[in-house]
């Protein structure tokens, strides 16, 4: 395989895009996405895919690919010198209706600089209103076996990654059961760029088998009131995660980015009740038990 | 009149936190207040006290007074040296259940170090659901009388600090219709700090009247669903400005605060559409035009 141009990494991101809004609209039975295309005044832009249906009560899919001249302050963050940039990937956050039904969240990007710097990062992670231990394990085995066929030792690498990125430090919980999480991938660690692209594609196209095994497994039990509310009060602290520490979100948000394609990733409610705590012994009260870094999904034991 | 003593000053905080309590009970006509006193691990402590109830449907009245060494983070951040200091004060936000009645928040406090410097803070401002133009000229000559017994330039100063302060950048919106607010105030401006503080129990006592008169002037409206979609719409953009930058409660996360305390703000339920847009001419689309700074809330034209 030759070294992956610009044009086939931008192209495949497209597709992953549709591949995945097809399965998903398959999934639900019912919704479909919505499309808005939007274009970036400084160059590019993107193809946001919304679905607001019964089962993925707010899901959002989307693509994007800009470029330019890298902002001053940005270059600066990023430790490098200004000048043209690309950056394109796909962002996807599921909130379904069913609160045995996890909230998901994928993203696969690249990013390069006319003066040969490029990057791959992305992952994939799932915050369960409700922890089932036997999901979190296939999850994580899954995800597993996608990190195996690039590297032995990445899996337990990127793993932690997403345990401290995805952690609500003000509340000391993980948002979810973590998955994994990588930035700034590239030939610095020993890889070619076709290794890395080659793992890129094969986080994207997980995608779609792990939310379906999560979505499968749980649609159809039944809830209650009382799963709804838990359901909204575990939605609040992901708006929390998001809001407060997300730095996708918040570099959106200060760069004045398409602020519905940015906060896609909320959630369609969410409750916020003073100082609650669920009933000792409860499936909720095991769940929070469950949100601490450094747990082994795979294995079962504290890693 | 003397000058006020630190015990004076955190004394009449704590005893405005019972007045306004009560009259909030009194308003509210059912809920009652519940109290959770705690402590600061590197000294000083609060009384959180919390209304949930069918008109007041979340709401807190936080009095705190904490003291110890400036950790030296945050004496760099506001540009003084180390050493001993003390805060105290008052800070309320109610989420009335009923969209007619508008959003309030109030904060009064106090800040002083070993080495003598002092100064005081504070404001009121309002977050209807539903913009009403008497209401928010009445509100704001009730604001304006309070500030001009003080000093007849500082309404507008005030103001304007309001509405920079209160601004959704990412969304181009105020959070409200503003109100006053002011930090850092002591006798370099060339008050004295009784004078300071006669302006500042101003404030505090104003605060039962303004809400009073909001909350009786709307809460036998009726109101439909819609009016309940369109209230957690606006009560999403609520808690974007308050987790995204309200200076209070991104410090208080930071630094490991009572988080059952700073997150009290949070509204009881909150929403999240997709690029929604009111239909134009609607009340709501009324609404958003208000959301502006710079409004002349009293005279009705822009200042």
């Amino acid at each position: 395989m030759s070294q992956p141009s610009l044009n086939q990494i931008v192209g495949w991101f497209q597709s992953l895009q549709s591949r995945i809004c097809s399965a998903l609209e398959l999934l639900d039975g019912a919704g479909h996405f919505t499309e808005d295309k939007w274009d970036r005044k400084e160059g590019g832009g993107g193809i946001s895919r919304v679905i607001q249906a019964d089962q993925i009560e707010k899901g959002g899919v989307m693509f994007s690919h800009i470029h330019g001249n890298l902002p001053e302050s940005i270059a600066k963050g990023l430790e490098m010198e200004g000048g043209g940039f690309d950056a394109t990937g796909v962002s996807i956050v599921l909130h379904p209706a069913n609160p045995w039904v996890p909230i998901i969240h994928m993203n696969v990007r690249y990013f390069e600089t006319d003066k040969g710097t490029w990057w791959f990062g992305g992952g994939i992670d799932v915050t369960p209103h409700y922890i089932i231990e036997e999901d979190a394990h296939n999850f994580h085995l899954q995800l597993k076996a996608v990190c195996d066929k690039f590297d032995q030792e990445i899996y337990v690498q990127y793993k932690t990654w997403a345990d401290d990125y995805f952690y609500n430090i003000h509340r000391k919980e993980t948002r979810g059961i973590g998955g994994i999480f990588f930035d700034r991938l590239n030939d610095d660690a020993g890889y070619s760029k076709e290794e890395c692209w080659q793992f890129v594609r094969d986080v994207g196209d997980s995608f779609i088998t792990c939310y379906t095994n999560l979505f499968k497994q749980n649609i159809n039990k039944t809830y209650t009131e009382r799963h709804v509310q838990w359901r909204n009060i575990r939605r609040s602290r992901y708006v929390e995660f998001n809001l407060v520490y997300d730095r996708g979100t918040r570099f959106g948000l200060q760069t004045d980015g398409r602020i519905e394609s940015i906060l896609m990733s909320m959630p369609p409610q969410a409750e916020w009740k003073y100082d609650y705590h669920p009933l000792e012994g409860s499936d909720e009260a095991q769940t929070l038990l469950g949100l601490v870094k450094g747990k082994d999904w795979i294995n079962g034991t504290e890693v």
